[in-house]
């Protein structure tokens, strides 16, 4: 049935991937070029790029054995049963490597740019903008190059055991997958635990600014930005991209195997699995060119300009669609129904994101309740900022479940009720979404980069001037971390319903291919179906749904438990180093990033063993359907309680910017303090918890893929 | 095939309602005997009855047109069509009557009891304990008696139209639940705008203990302590023992309608439907002879003797079932697997009653970390009660996965691998579970006596060691409260499993009945099964799952509101009021009990609206496809929500106890303040958003069950 095209478009993938690379590179030797500032700029970039580098290469050295053994495992009882010469392995090993090569590069061009940020905005709006927004270009190009690169490298390489053994290509999905959630846990713990400990002390008992340098725990402050917000969330997108392309090929592998008749002329050969890749490409060059609108000569309103190259990215990635949608599905209909696919997918980044600034800028409703309710105390405050991070989930869950039913009846109807052709549909408009990576991650890193810049301007003590516009431009990097979470939720949603059509396909196909009818109680050629009314459903149900709430648990105790110890910490040295608050006594960063890098690596342990053994047990002990339930349960609680984590978390931090504008008190007030609180409370949630959910959602998913031979075979209950 | 038992063992059912009745009049009547107190006492006490009486009867006057509306509608649009001869509307009217009068027994007693607690208090631990428990009783007695006068009746004036036709019997149960959940929304937003604002301005800002009486909102917050714990307690569990027992019901007339061959000897006639109104009887039974066991002699350990109560009513509950399964299955194995689901319900209270324990007292570990991080203040403290709640959502789920399993595969494997019986197996046990009302609610209401008792301690200023008393009793209430709500929650979810076999069972009548195959794209006689691939399903269970969430925004977001309001007015009578601090001038107590009356009911709307007409609106708009995901989907997130908000707003509550006894710093230290200021967050948590979810759960799937045919029907997507 398969044969291959004539051309193969997997070429054109490889090659913008490489384009996307080769254009990362030329950032970084433009940004290079730009002037790092004063000495006492960069010994303080060097302080916080030292501290990061230290964590990072900790980090590795913890999970380069776990991924050794994991590599090994695949290899041993899903490569080797299934005769596939060790392709899921080797696609674990590309994608674990690619991953934690996509965080650290996102780490070193922060570390590098703020400093230059900071010095350019000597120079003004446009130039630290700029700057800024190249080096989050990086970290974009990177994700979304390194992203392509491996999955049109593998493609090309295993093009006929794809079509065959669909399954094999989840290995490079749990791969990028895994050591995403291990850099979200393990960065997420050590950027809020150095956070919420200074402020606690700092901000709250000392009553010193953020960032002042006689602040013990600022340097470790300063490092977590890099290594949560950067290289989290680096490998976090990277994640997101990768296994959405996966789910598309794996369902456009599903029928392509066995193609429709009505569509054996169309799907002749891999069109279908190519599509997604191409799709990647077209956003690759969108991306660069909506890029390009980003200037030096912008005098004000940054937000306006970003979401110009946004729109530019996202109606010049729709042309490129159109023409390769043209040229693989020619005039037939199913080609224009899928292009539709791809506009839901390029209309939901713009409406989630529309979504997300409304419940997290202070221009709004919500954000002024909060800070209006900590007139009353930080009570008040925590139920605001809490009830509205409830009340953000609504529009979202519209924006998905439209998002859902109208792409799957375009790829329904389109192809003449194929049922596999509507989830695809559904895969497509989440590739055609994260297709949009490069620039909104270029949009996304860019709160990073300026909230370091200002540390920096704040640590060398700059003139004021300079401050007012890293500060302007950190406001807005606040509101675009809470868009992008909320771009990175929506995907992992997105996907993971493509991902249980995949599932629950290789379950069958298992079932079949070891003549397991009657160990499921089924009839000959019958098939396993997830029905609500199985009890081993619902169990799985409401396993899956646990996981994110227990989850969440650990992560905000150990940001707690590690807390508590910095606060502890500083305010030993602020008793114990005479001159530490006149400024002539030096407080000891060192420790401070100490306490963090340990926690951050000790307390990865608990959450990470659950997110690979739940599923498992799940899967070896009652079997497939609950394991299926497990999927969906995850996904089904997993996304609201991470909108209501990250919105509330954003919602909290602007109501406390909106008061330190001059608002209800403004600075140093009781409200303000209040305000303060709430913030504290939000860190966690929208840094650590919120964004971590994501990951595990996509563990759980690919992880399950990945040993869904075995466990059909090997399951206890059936 | 159905004929009726020789001998109508509903006729028993109805008895056991009548003894339960009976003995609560005795209990009344034996309460009212008891010494009330002197003036002051009863000048208080009846200053709280006449605001929670006008509350009510206000509520009252806004349910009533819309109970008669929904009445008409159910009598147009259901019975009507169907043919009933209106028997949906009259059960609806039944059990929304019964309901109401519920509640309303519920806080006339406790408002009479307190006074007369308060002074047996002053004659020591025994005496107050036995009046306090008596009081409860009343309302346990009556929650039960109720329910199963009702259903009881029902069921002897319906039974054939309950065989041919079971889905008119959830007419009874939406009643019950709609008027339940009305009455915990506005309930619950009463009692915390009153507790919060109270505690806001009097504890925080003039350093005033609670129940002060120079604090103007203390007769709301007393009030507040009747309607939200008595009133909406009591609807509450009446409902999920009436829902349950019509699950029971239903599945119990499914089978018996069309009864597997294997088992035509014995569900010759009505005993599936019968047993389960007979488990009832026996937990009437065990309830009253346990509670004799809390005698005045009782001199310590309270919590201890309370447990010694259940366990005995327990078991003597569990040999009256015995004796039931006996009479009715003889020595047919089915019996005995079905007595094994009623052990797994008995031993599930236990069990969850001790996991809430441990996460809700200060004995334990959870408590005490919530203690300790209020040293770094209230935003450390608020994380770790946070998280404590998330915590505790891990063990209630093993509990849950559990019962349902076992009890599942008992039912499956005793009736010979039927399906339908397995689900009614998990009927059983959740009936078995709830069978233990009686009891649970003695203990239950003890809380608010107690506490009320020592509002009234406090504000008649009587002796110290009476107080001390009452805060011991008061502090069991707290647990006991906690546990309760864990019993209410646990029973909702495994009801709801129940409820969704019925509701899938009446869709697929409903299309055989009007011929629907061809407009449900199904073959010949096909079924429409509920698979986790359909896109229809996973909207509707991303929707059911978004409710919980959007609907406790709804509730918090009240409460605040509410609350924001009783803080100005209580700061504006502080100020204005002269010698009110000293005593001499009196607070305008009536201004903030009308504040939290015009809150609770004008915020009723927007939840109550979001309840009733998601599910219709998804039902007719996506179709039973679509409403079966959203039934299951609310479920799902729904309980580890409701989890969540209860046991960790226990946990805060009991973590500022433990200061309070001197620990940390005792009270009027920063970190009790800190401990404070988290209490009142968990307050609205544990009282209005974590209960009411309970009720929204149980009227989403009664609503949907007694409205399935018109659906069916009418639907726009199939």
């Amino acid at each position: 049935m398969y044969v291959s095209l004539s051309f193969d478009y997997g070429i054109i993938a490889l090659a913008g991937a490489s384009v996307a690379l080769l254009y990362a590179l030329y950032l970084v030797t433009y940004l290079r070029r730009q002037d790092p500032g004063n000495e006492k700029m960069m010994s303080i970039a060097t302080a916080v790029r030292q501290g990061a580098n230290a964590f990072l290469s900790r980090e590795y050295r913890v999970i380069a054995p776990i991924a050794v053994i994991i590599t090994i495992l695949i290899y041993v009882f899903i490569d080797l049963p299934l005769k596939t010469g060790g392709v899921t392995a080797i696609g674990f090993a590309i994608g674990a490597g690619l991953s934690a090569t996509a965080g650290y590069i996102g780490m070193a061009i922060t570390v590098r740019t703020s400093s230059r940020t900071a010095q350019a905005a000597r120079k003004g709006l446009g130039s630290a903008l700029t700057l800024a927004f190249r080096g989050g270009g990086v970290m974009g190009m990177a994700v979304v190059g390194f992203g392509l690169f491996g999955l049109s490298v593998f493609y090309l390489a295993f093009e006929k055991t794809i079509v065959s053994t669909p399954a094999v290509v989840a290995g490079l999905g749990f791969g990028a997958s895994l050591i995403a959630m291990f850099m979200r846990v393990s960065g997420g713990i050590y950027t809020k635990a150095a956070d919420v400990g200074a402020d606690l002390v700092g901000k709250t008992e000392a009553g010193i600014p953020e960032d002042d340098p006689r602040n013990p725990a600022v340097i470790a402050d300063n490092v977590g930005d890099n290594v949560g917000d950067c290289a989290g969330m680096g490998a976090d997108v990277y994640e997101s991209f990768v296994v959405t392309a996966i789910a598309a090929l794996i369902l456009g592998a599903l029928i392509t195997s066995t193609p429709p008749t009505n569509l054996l002329s169309l799907i002749s050969s891999n069109e279908l699995l190519v599509f997604p890749l191409l799709l990647g490409v077209a956003g690759i060059i969108g991306s660069i060119i909506g890029g390009l609108y980003i200037r030096k000569s912008i005098k004000k309103n940054p937000m306006g300009a970003l979401n110009v190259a946004l729109i530019i990215a996202a109606a010049i990635a729709l042309i490129i669609d159109f023409g390769f949608s043209h040229v693989l599905f020619g005039n037939n209909k199913l080609g224009y129904y899928l292009l539709g696919s791809c506009v839901v997918g390029l209309v939901v980044v713009v409406v989630i994101e529309r979504v997300a600034d409304y419940f997290t800028s202070y221009l709004y409703k919500p954000v002024r309740g909060i800070a209006e309710s900590s007139q009353t105390g930080p009570a008040t405050n925590f139920l605001a900022g809490f009830s509205t991070g409830l009340e953000s989930t609504a529009p979202s869950a519209v924006v998905l479940v439209v998002a859902i039913l109208v792409s799957y009846y375009l790829g329904y109807y389109g192809s003449g009720s194929n049922v596999l052709m509507g989830v695809y549909s559904t895969a497509i408009a989440t590739m055609s979404m994260l297709s949009m990576t490069g620039v909104v991650m270029s949009i996304d890193s860019f709160g990073p980069i300026t909230d370091n810049a200002n540390g920096i301007v704040e640590m060398a003590g700059l003139e004021s001037g300079v401050r007012e516009v890293t500060d302007e431009l950190d406001a807005v990097g606040n509101t675009t971390k809470a868009t992008t979470k909320a771009f990175a939720i929506m995907s992992a949603a997105l996907a993971a319903v493509s991902i249980f059509e995949a599932f629950q396909n290789e379950v069958n196909k298992q079932i079949v291919l070891h003549n397991l009818f009657s160990k499921y109680g089924l009839p000959a050629n019958g098939t396993l179906t997830f029905v609500l009314t199985d009890p081993l459903v619902i169990v799985g149900l409401f396993i899956g749904s646990l996981l994110p709430f227990f989850f969440s648990s650990f992560l905000i105790q150990a940001v707690q438990r590690a807390a508590f110890k910095m606060v502890k910490e500083v305010r030993r040295q602020f008793k114990e180093i005479p001159g530490i608050m006149d400024g002539t006594g030096k407080p000891d960063y060192a420790k401070c990033v100490d306490i963090s890098t340990q926690a951050a690596i000790r307390e990865l342990a608990k959450p990470a063993a659950l997110a690979i053994i739940t599923p498992l047990a799940v899967g070896f002990i009652l079997g497939p359907l609950a394991l299926g339930g497990l999927l969906i349960g995850s996904v089904v609680s997993g996304v609201y309680l991470a909108f209501m984590m990250t919105n509330g978390g954003a919602a909290w931090d602007n109501a406390k910017k909106y008061i330190e504008l001059g608002n209800l008190g403004g600075k140093g007030s009781e409200v303000h303090k209040a305000a303060v609180m709430g913030d504290t409370v939000g860190d966690p949630f929208k840094d650590t918890a919120g964004p971590a959910i994501n990951s595990l959602i996509k563990v759980l998913n690919t992880i399950s893929i990945v040993f869904v031979s075995a466990i059909v075979l090997y399951a206890l209950i059936a």
